[in-house]
């Protein structure tokens, strides 16, 4: 059964992250519960925040690369910031092959970049767990975790990493890197527009809020706890983002002639009368 | 105190319906249960439901006016067809004062309507219950319920009206009805045309959603369940709608100027590679 087969590859590995940001130390912290030796770098000195959480911290990426001896090396940076941050790396200092893991956002962007950069000897695994330092604050059951296996012939190595996932109770979906960016753009991504239209409009809570409107307060809220620079993300590195922009945009312009039009089938009805309810 | 001088107010009562569509009868379910008497008059004969929920039906507004003997009118049918409804009521056949409520969702509409149309000696009560049959499902507690004294007179026959929504543990909200719409434009009419516009969309669940994206299709689908009547009137008879309107449409196009600048910045750094990740 697929459950025992992949008890039986589960065991402590070495995980080096690339990118400690928010959402890398969000998931280092259940990685370290389970007993997973961690190392990072990252642009910001994270040092102290690092030594907290038990993590060895490297200022330089070389010497992470060098000293890490790591077999998987987890990439947490912004999407935006992707291709500046696989420049930096050199690959020529692992002292073994080692699995690459991405978890951006987006799919394909990062799939491509690896397959471009990572050497021939190491493996590469795409992934996406689908929620937050906030949809996760509880726990990581029955929340959703995205794979694709670009290129893995280490299986030990991939399956005890997927178990990290597995152990926390994410539904695991395995499933193409361009599957995952087509259905994301029309979910994921106009949830981000939504909240982003939503914060540019600054609303805020009323005395009388529906239920509805709660639930566009928090979506903002959420949104705006997530940075710029990975919304623009979804939208610049998801080719399928621009057509999902321009439905919303057209839907609006539909749902707006509507109301306008019901408006003037109004004014026609009652020519100039009750207009007047400024007046009260 | 206020809950004890309340309290003592509180009687059955019996309670005209004019409009016995879905919201009225939900109403009509807690009135029914707490032992007011009901009868209702309707474009649509509602006969055989109304019997089944005890309530006496008249298919005549005018015998509905005249044998009803109600203490109370409800006036429960959608804001589009108020100015419609209104003209058809023969208000001289009421055989004594009577207590005008409306459950309208836009309030300065209705308010100078009645005040227009109700006979001098019947008093004025316009309300919001900022709920309905989805969200008030499982009890009204802690519901919001939003009204203004328009005009009245009989304070104990109001009071005992205003008892209903207070016994079930509504949070009563006294304000102006120009207060109500002018918050209820930013918050219920956004969340009604945000709901809208994903069903224009056609948002469906995809098997990777996020919390966020969740609690939008939950919104699509309870926006749906409200007529367009409502909507439209939403939109129509509140003054302060189009502002927001118009604020929604902004923000969205400040949103995507923002990416779509995000996205050319991108693109001068790196002229034409990597934007081959189509060919995966
Ligand atoms: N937040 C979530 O809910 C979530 C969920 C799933 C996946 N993700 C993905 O996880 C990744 C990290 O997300 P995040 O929430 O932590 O925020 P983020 O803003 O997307 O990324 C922050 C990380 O990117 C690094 N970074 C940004 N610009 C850089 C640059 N010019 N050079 C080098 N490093 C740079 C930051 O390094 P420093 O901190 O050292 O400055 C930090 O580690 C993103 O790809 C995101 O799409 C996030
Ligand atoms: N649904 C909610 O959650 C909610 C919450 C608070 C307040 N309200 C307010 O409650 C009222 C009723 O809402 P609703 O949800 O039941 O749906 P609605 O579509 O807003 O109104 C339906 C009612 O309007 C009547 N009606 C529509 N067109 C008519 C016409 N041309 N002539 C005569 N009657 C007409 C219908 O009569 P027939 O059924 O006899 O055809 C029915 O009683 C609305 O003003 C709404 O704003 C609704």
């Amino acid at each position: 059964m697929a459950s025992s087969s992949a008890a039986s590859s589960s065991r402590a590995l070495r995980i080096g992250i690339i990118g400690f940001g928010p959402f890398a130390q969000f998931l280092a912290k259940t990685m370290a519960k389970q007993g997973h030796r961690l190392s990072a770098t990252s642009r910001t000195d994270y040092s102290q925040r690092s030594a907290e959480m038990g993590v060895t911290f490297f200022r330089d990426v070389g010497e992470f690369i060098e000293a890490g001896g790591n077999e998987v090396i987890m990439i947490c940076t912004s999407i935006m910031s992707l291709s500046e941050v696989l420049k930096s790396i050199p690959f020529h200092r692992l002292g073994r092959p080692t699995l690459f893991v991405d978890v951006l956002s987006v799919k394909e962007y990062p799939r491509s970049s690896l397959l471009q950069v990572v050497p021939e000897d190491s493996d590469i695994l795409c992934t996406h767990p689908m929620f937050g330092p906030q949809s996760g604050k509880y726990g990581w059951e029955d929340l959703k975790f995205m794979y694709e296996r670009v290129r893995v012939r280490d299986h030990e190595t991939c399956s005890s990493f997927l178990q990290i996932f597995q152990k926390e109770g994410c539904r695991m979906l395995e499933m193409s890197c361009k599957s995952h960016d087509k259905l994301a753009a029309q979910s994921q991504f106009i949830a981000h527009m939504i909240g982003r239209i939503l914060a540019e409009m600054g609303i805020e809570s009323t005395s009388i809020d529906t239920k509805g409107f709660e639930s566009l307060l928090q979506l903002k809220k959420n949104t705006e706890n997530d940075s710029f620079d990975m919304f623009s993300g979804l939208f610049v590195h998801n080719r399928f983002a621009r057509q999902e922009m321009e439905n919303l945009g057209s839907a609006l312009e539909k749902v707006r002639e509507g109301l306008v039009q019901r408006m003037l089938e109004e004014q026609e009805k009652k020519p100039i009368q009750e207009n007047d309810e400024n007046t009260n």
